[in-house]
């Protein structure tokens, strides 16, 4: 097999031709990353993604995590995995070096993330919940929390976690029942039940920290009483180091359709008494301290997701290339043929080509777009990259995640039988995919935040904004021979949006607000075909480019970005519009509907 | 919980509102079959399937099949419900009863099978394997074959399978490399390999009855060498019972990501040159027997996808009405209310409810016109249910099976987190589901079959049909107040639908066939679209006609009848008809892109 993971030729592509990331390294903060540093980087990652992280996917599936006598295991092989991805340094690539960082621009560490998540998701999970909790700590936590956590998170010498779900308090957070009392010494006894906990148990490290969500005693109910703490497994002694156990006892794990390998643990807090943590942040300020994290977290599921669909892609061309099987339609008689040439296996390996590339350059651009947070010359240029990350992410997150499933699905039909056995790769991406829809915000959710905060946030400037730059785009494809009629396909779809948007806004702030609300997923929909297109527009803007000046051997990938868009625009945007058309009608049946006409 | 596996209530309503199954008991064949006892037959299903087959579901599931020492052991309860299925005589349901078989219609058959595979769909894949088995010997045994073999497999008391797949043939039955030698004696020795045999081997019975396609040695290559034979697990004695080992030897099972309860085999026919069959049928008329009884069998497999979307639904609706998660958008001071009252919660069940009703309709209809070709007065009108069931076959088997998974997976995301959890029964219907859209003929091989043999069969006279039927109920809902706007909507689509099924048969006539089937899968969707809407409004004229009337604890079923159509042909034809302007466009993206411009 050439390449698994993820396209090496299209990824350089997305960072050096589509997004030209060297740009960046004119600003004094990205100075050490010119290209060449960032092909190093991302090789490197490649690599260890390769060489260590894929090798244990498989086995980590089947071994999964298991719980005997109070005590979680992970699959062996992760361990020694964990460690040599700590040594790489790569748990904190973006943060400030003081803390141990790599101070890496994101649309750089977006490349090398696909590579890990797409390799070994489950494993992912442990840094990538350790970063989160690190990131709280840097943001919120006083210097001491700093000097005490910060360093060990970032290197991943600890483990961390977020406790936010509870059985009752799952997309309402704001219903936890977890309480924190007031200690003498300005600590806080913490008592209450998590579920969900990924990554809450184990022992590949020698302390786990738990941010947590509870309500500090006599606190206002719902998500205004809330605050955020700091618990750790062990409590720290003096001189830092791990010492007796903060009674944060694991009363089980979760058997999951997929990401077997990392263990999802019920936690029990304070079950003696004597779990004790730490403020972290202001008082009744913990819902909207774990909402400044919110849409990183929920780039990292829309990345997890889309790794999957990335790697289910590879697989899928490979073994379409190679399996052979019936005869070509219009040649019957010449016997077997790769299935690749059927026409609907084509079909569905050009779908996933779209569609994985429009989500990769969709996810790197988010991150680029932090970065031009901090190298922006004006307020209102860092603004409006703060309101595209904003509107972007329900998009990076929900509609990537719902098109990712059906990639991996995509793939599996690709494989046909074999795709439904666990000896080939593609079921367990599936099975790994699917959480993604749900956590960190359900896509219903990721919907509703579009529909109910976005859209309207700045009175509608941010939409207005992601609209500017995509009609920027178009407007560069219309002088560009061979793409104006592209340009031209996604410019409809994109004034066709807006006058749904409109159409929704409005209905959104009249008395027909839930039937504007039952409509916010397939307005999520055509938001993130739209924004798809845009990047495949974008795509084939640089692939003329590259093909004035293309070698031989660049030839079929740069043709082949046109073909992505060409089928997209002509395939999948026709589809999105007779979805606009639907939203507009603002069907009634969903809001009319009797609950007891549901199953009688 | 009220209710499990599937609605009563609107199981009754198809059968006797809907299709007015009384109807076929003026048939002297049917004439057993009042409204008493068709009610009758499917309540002891329903018995069955809650008390006896749902059950053991989860446990088979974790359970699942064991392969140690070249013996299968499957999950210990199934031999319990295994008797007493067969005590009820529930495996040859339509067959004749001179056989065994109990002669009931099609039509009540499905809904007894629906109860059946809803409750343990890995479970019924034994019977379901073994009648197919049967079948193949009732339509093409000699008399002694049928002696031999017949009541056995239809009472249960032996199993049955299909020797289809070998590693190198699967879409490509043709291909495959199985040897059947000619024996002086008339029988021939069978030498080969099979894979994916569902239930090829287990101790459950004591006998196991292998239908095998192989070649006669000297017999052409591709399809037209194939031939049919009938293979004992045991070589029968001369009274009939089993005896000498038959040299079938189980060489291992696969690890799958769903139906974990029934057994996949690979099978090694005459390892040791003791493997004896008799041919069934003629022979190199192997594919041609075998394509006679697939339309059942994709029946079958659209029987069981359609199942799990069934039960997936009625846990979804169960649980969104107990859950208590977020306040109503519009009182967000009242607190948490059943998330069945938020508007992302309620589309996705309006969703589920719309398809599942509608696939409900179109199985138990295609069961219809099977009964019908019985009671068929004239022999145009036998012709044209034979028609129908031809026309209808990738619709029921590719289409429905595309859309349970979707259901299954909504379903999914309707419990959120706990839908990850194996603990809850809805992801095991995701990953039980998925194999429908494989076997039997992928959806992809079923959306072929549609655009290129049965459109064009009879001159697209078995298409017109179809459009003729469904036109006849639009007349009739347009007729009825209330009804003709819906009418109006599934006449406009229909009618569109005939346009692009012109199209598409120009197109697959002539030079730009490839591209023509590069678009069959999405010309199945859009003819599954609208055989759904059809099935909606055919439910709304017999709701309308329910309402008149109706008891006031009938209303609420009648209007969320009315309500599911509304919504189908409100939210979900007019993205239909997106995609019939997007096939009528014929992209030619598909079928021009390089292979080397996947992955470059």
């Amino acid at each position: 097999m050439a390449q698994v993971i993820s396209e090496r030729r299209d990824v350089e592509f997305v960072l050096h031709e589509q997004f030209q990331v060297e740009e960046l390294s004119k600003h004094e903060r990205f100075a050490d990353f010119n290209k060449k540093t960032v092909n190093m980087i991302v090789g490197e990652a490649r690599n260890l993604a390769i060489k260590e992280l894929l090798p244990i996917w498989k086995e980590g599936d089947e071994q999964g995590c298991t719980f005997e006598g109070g005590k979680v295991t992970v699959p062996e092989s992760f361990k020694r995995a964990y460690d040599l991805f700590n040594e790489g340094e790569w748990l904190a690539m973006n943060e400030d070096p003081m803390w141990g960082g790599q101070g890496m621009p994101h649309v750089v560490s977006q490349a090398a993330a696909e590579y890990f998540n797409g390799a070994n998701y489950p494993f992912m999970m442990y840094p990538g919940l350790t970063h989160g909790a690190g990131k709280l700590v840097e943001t919120f936590g006083t210097d001491e929390q700093k000097t005490l956590y910060l360093k060990k998170l970032y290197s991943g010498q600890w483990g961390g976690t977020m406790l936010l779900t509870e059985p009752c308090a799952g997309s309402d957070v704001g219903a936890l029942e977890t309480i924190a009392t007031r200690n003498a010494d300005g600590t806080f006894s913490i008592s209450g039940s998590k579920i969900f906990i990924s990554g809450g148990e184990h022992e590949m490290v020698e302390n786990i920290i738990h941010p947590v969500l509870a309500r500090i005693e006599g606190a206002p109910a719902g998500t205004r009483g809330i605050s955020l703490f700091l618990v750790p497994k062990y409590r720290l002694k003096e001189d830092g180091s791990p010492g007796e156990f903060n009674d944060v006892v694991c009363t089980g794990i979760e058997h999951k359709m997929g990401i077997h390998g990392n263990c999802t643990c019920s936690l029990t807090l304070g079950g003696k008494g004597e779990c004790i943590g730490t403020l972290l942040g202001e008082e009744n300020k913990g819902m909207a301290h774990m909402f400044l994290m919110m849409n990183e977290a929920r780039l990292l599921v829309g990345m997890q997701g889309f790794a999957c669909a990335s790697a289910a892609y590879m697989y899928a061309v490979d073994y379409a290339k190679q399996r052979v099987q019936g005869a070509n339609l219009t040649k019957p008689k010449d016997g077997g043929v790769p299935i690749i040439q059927h026409p609907d296996v084509r079909r569905q390996l050009l779908t996933m080509k779209a569609y994985v590339e429009a989500m990769r350059s969709t996810l790197y651009y988010v991150g680029l777009c932090r970065d031009h947070m901090h190298t922006a010359e004006t307020d209102d240029e860092k603004e409006m990259y703060a309101g595209l990350i904003e509107i972007l992410t329900p998009v990076a997150k929900g509609y990537v995640t719902d098109r990712a499933f059906e990639m991996c699905s995509q793939a599996v039909q690709v494989y046909g039988g074999y795709g439904f056995i666990e000896e080939y790769p593609v079921s367990q991406l599936l099975g790994d995919c699917r959480i993604t829809l749900i956590y960190e915000g359900t896509n219903g959710i990721q919907a509703m935040d579009l529909l109910g905060r976005k859209l309207g946030m700045k009175k509608g400037k941010i939409f207005m904004d992601l609209m500017g730059q995509i009609s920027k785009t178009v407007a560069q494809a219309k002088e560009v021979e061979n793409l104006a009629p592209f340009a031209a396909r996604v410019d409809n779809s994109l004034k066709k949006l807006g006058e749904v948007a409109m159409h929704m806004g409005k209905t959104a702030m009249s008395e027909k607000v839930l039937n504007a609300f039952s409509f916010a997923h397939p307005f999520l929909d055509i938001t993130g075909d739209v924004v798809m297109a845009w990047m495949l527009l974008w795509r084939g803007v640089a692939a003329a480019k590259g093909l004035e000046k293309a070698k031989k051997k660049d030839l079929a990938f740069y043709e082949g970005q046109l073909k992505s868009l060409d089928f997209f625009t002509g395939c999948v945007l026709p589809v999105s519009e007779g979805k606009m058309e639907m939203i507009k009608a603002t069907n009634e049946a969903i809001m009319d509907i009797s609950e007891d006409s549901f199953i009688c």
